[in-house]
């Protein structure tokens, strides 16, 4: 951040604001404080017949990999309705939610995922700009070498190990050294 | 946003990017997109001897409110530090979580909370700048007329109807018309 955003005044300076524990960007001509916090990823583990659909992702990072249909929470969304949206999104797919199945923090890249149980709503899905194959796999069919995110490694592993019939909400992390 | 905060341009212009599916704030000089997306708040349900620890809150909004102790997740945190950390900072208690209790989505807002049932490590509280009071209640004495947010009435609620064995993360949401 080298402006700020309401005033753009270039003397932004990086400090504790009165009352707070985090530094912040805070502006010292129009006092605005810059608050910026972690992102939530949402998207679905999609059962048909046993087996989980995956899309190989079309669009940067990780390129070419398999992932869970997902992607950010926007504003004005709830998470259920944002799951179903980036399903939609990716694959084409009208799904009905389940339970919350995973929450699974990345905390050096200031994001947590949210990743419920789903169902296809009807057969269709289509290949979209933003995946470039979709397959249903078996348990014991998973590219787990070229799954795209640890996030979704998790969600897999956690569903295979206990079933679709579980409600318990699996809460995991993925810790690394800081990228900078 | 009036400005860019990476090049301090004026021109700022709000559409949607191309492969996008929603308007940003984007700078036609330097070509930055400005994402916004909703924030999570994290905290904890904290049993004591079958009473639910509420926090008087010290600050605004709804200062003079009762509240599960909570605030917004800070980058670089996972959910549980989080939880943990906004526990500390508003009633100096340390506690030792239990499993995710409640995902409550404000889209009006742009906030998801996420509240983890909890357990005292010791019997150490006390006021801070954020609370100026700090009560355990059984369930029966539950100020619902003065919970701070809707949140924490979900909560509290599920908790009492469920009971502290229940493992299951229960999802809502409170839909209003948008304040703007």
């Amino acid at each position: 951040m080298n402006y700020c955003s309401n005033c753009g005044s270039a003397d932004l300076m990086y400090k504790i604001p009165e009352d707070d524990h985090f530094p912040r960007f805070v502006c010292p001509d129009c006092d605005t404080i810059h608050y910026t916090n972690p992102n939530m990823v949402v998207g679905c583990l999609i059962d048909k017949d046993g087996k989980i659909m995956l899309a190989r992702r079309g669009i940067e990072p990780r390129l070419g990999f398999w992932n869970l249909p997902c992607g950010f929470l926007e504003n004005e969304e709830t998470v259920e309705q944002g799951a179903k949206r980036e399903v939609y999104e990716e694959t084409g797919a009208t799904v009905e939610l389940g339970n919350l199945h995973t929450v699974y923090n990345l905390p050096h890249a200031n994001q947590v995922y949210l990743i419920f149980k789903a169902d296809m709503v009807g057969d269709k899905y289509e290949l979209t700009t933003e995946s470039t194959e979709i397959r249903f796999f078996a348990p014991e069919e998973i590219p787990w070498d070229e799954i795209a995110f640890s996030s979704n490694a998790f969600a897999i592993k956690k569903y295979i190990e206990h079933g679709k019939a579980d409600k318990i909400t699996h809460v995991g992390s993925y810790f690394k050294d800081k990228i900078r």
